[in-house]
């Protein structure tokens, strides 16, 4: 086992907690970039009580919001713009995944000469000591992009959605206030809770039969969230399951349920060429994808499968890979999730072009390496039901 | 819930990684003072290599070894001189908990201008902006002070036992570099899991039937850490299970099983005194006193005893509280760790003096609040098998 960790982002979690945002600015900041997707937190009043500090503080501010799902490199563009034009020296993002992420972009990309893309595709890198501070109001749990090293955007001109990774990328804080997901719409906040259950299997799925810490803990985090999950169904505003799921999204992605292990990320790959495609909801082509990988890659080790499903699934002594992979599918079908290309009314004619798009790069997954063929067979598992 | 979390401490986890120990001091760094305990960490030639790195980067050093378990305040008094002495600016601790929180001490007391057991009986606070910066090679795992807040001081004038906490302690990186716990004795190695064991016991006994994520991670945690422990009971340096260990001692006390947790801390409080009394191994006393401490509070919450039972001891369906603690001692016993007062050859004198000194400043504990009669009844209870 081995591993570099280093996480310097401040968490500040509890109910209430935004209306402190403002004083986790350090104080020599003089304008803030006030980076946000919909207007949900415009509405709820969030955004014009931190309005309201920041001009308390005498901190000049810019607003630019309407970032997507699958946030999109024009934005990440325009920000970088409004940046250099603006001197500005902060950034707030407030929202979920695709706000952080996209903010993330931004901060890497202001001090670079050439075009953002370069670092997404490998041609240059992160800038580590250039970075421009990121703060984080937390509004829509899912991605753990709150606390992790990750941003992943979209290039709407090629249709690629690629990522970037560096401990530097790390939020300077987060604030976690649970009740800022009561506004959540409801498709939105279970595939938030599919993409953190996704995130712990991605480090969980390991060609591996020597248990250990992080399985162990691993493993209480996704019964966890299913057991949240299933209470959020019936009860969409209880409280308790609120602020365990914001609490698991980042728990799930800040590293720490992957130290040492070698992780797979096959599922998240595939799923991401759907989101590009099709601007799919990413947690749903997860919820998809992720099941259609296990049925393809479970010979590979069925003993993994098999304590997944005892351990997570509840699913008692004697078992088959393919029970496991049933009580997965259960569970995403019980919260309303599709599990089917179908049920996105997506067909089977792009399927070679995204495998083809998956694998440009080089062959994806380490439970069981992956080619352009095994993608095409994992697609059309997806495809429909049997 | 609501917790404010914030580490930075960089952890390099690898068998070998001890060889990079200088790569992470900081380049402005000119002179470092090498805190250490016994000549274990120089027989085995750790601090001769590391000092030929010192001198390949033509950074200074001054040498300070001789601490002991439950660190002397002398020996703090002694660093601090010698930091002032030297214009040091930069300690590296290498060694276990002691070893570590004699640096962190040395660290915020070196530019406190009065007495540093000041900052441990809360006359004055520690100065978060004027810390030496510490770097740590752990080579025993045990107090998670490689990754933790804290630091515990024993005042050898005084007989008292105190901590201090801020998140401005925790080093700047840590090496946890397994090999290194090979040459670590047996009787050591054993008191080390109970301490780390314990670490985890005190974020999870809260009077609370609400469970979670922490609940769920931490019996994990606790349930891996067991079975670690057994095979090391048999079969000393598995790699393996050392590997497993030192994380262990790191996740168990660095806060991420704690978060928007009550915390007990009782038991500790109750276990310092014996070592500040009779100078016994942290890790032993907490062997003696956890059971003990569990038997006077089981009824306040007898459900949160029968799921550790059920879920780390793996007991099964019809359990009573006291079947918890029963296979909690068999545990300690199995692993040779003693688990009376008796078994350390303490008699019952001193139990009112420790009593008394334990609750010198305010009662202790939240499962239950205990006072000094309580604490009196725990200590009878450790005293001696029935």
């Amino acid at each position: 086992m081995k591993f570099n960790y280093y996480n310097p982002t401040r968490l500040i979690f509890g109910n209430g907690k935004v209306k402190e945002t403002v004083d986790y600015i350090p104080k020599n900041i003089k304008k803030v970039l006030i980076h946000y997707g919909s207007n949900r937190m415009i509405d709820d009043g969030t955004i014009p009580e931190i309005i309201k500090k920041l001009k308390a503080k005498k901190i000049e501010y810019k607003l630019l919001g309407g970032v997507v799902a699958n946030p999109r490199l024009q934005k990440v563009k325009e920000g970088i713009e409004l940046v250099k034009d603006n001197d500005i020296d902060f950034i707030l993002a407030i929202g979920g995944g695709s706000v952080i992420d996209s903010a993330k972009a931004i901060s890497a990309g202001y001090n670079y000469d050439g075009d953002i893309w370069d670092i997404f595709i490998g041609k240059a890198k992160v800038l580590e000591e250039n970075l421009l501070p990121l703060g984080v109001v937390l509004s829509f749990p899912a991605t753990g992009s709150e606390d992790s090293r990750g941003s992943v955007i979209n290039n709407e001109k090629t249709g690629e959605k690629r990522s970037i990774g560096s401990d530097y990328l790390r939020p300077a804080f987060s604030i976690l206030d649970p009740e800022l997901t009561r506004t959540l719409p409801r498709r939105q906040r279970f595939a938030g809770i599919v993409d953190m259950f996704s995130h712990i299997l991605e480090r969980y799925m390991e060609d591996n039969d020597d248990y250990g810490s992080m399985d162990y803990m691993s493993e209480g985090l996704m019964k966890n969230i299913i057991e949240m999950a299933y209470i959020l169904k019936d009860d969409e505003l209880n409280i308790k399951a609120l602020e365990e799921i914001m609490l698991s999204s980042t728990l799930a992605h800040n590293g720490i349920l992957g130290l040492g292990r070698v992780q797979d990320w096959a599922s998240h790959n595939i799923a991401h060429e759907l989101s590009a495609l099709y601007d799919s909801i990413h947690g749903e082509t997860l919820s998809i994808i992720f099941p259609a990988w296990m049925e393809y890659v479970k010979d590979v080790n069925p003993k993994r499968f098999i304590r997944l499903g005892q351990k997570v699934f509840d699913l008692g002594e004697d078992i088959a890979p393919e029970d496991t992979i049933e009580a997965f599918r259960t569970f995403l079908r019980d919260i309303n999730m599709p599990i089917y290309l179908e049920d996105l009314k997506i067909g089977e004619d792009d399927i070679e072009l995204m495998a083809d798009k998956c694998t440009k790069y080089n062959d994806i997954g380490s439970f069981k390496k992956l080619n352009k063929k095994d993608i095409i067979n994992i697609y059309k598992i997806a495809a429909k039901s049997k």
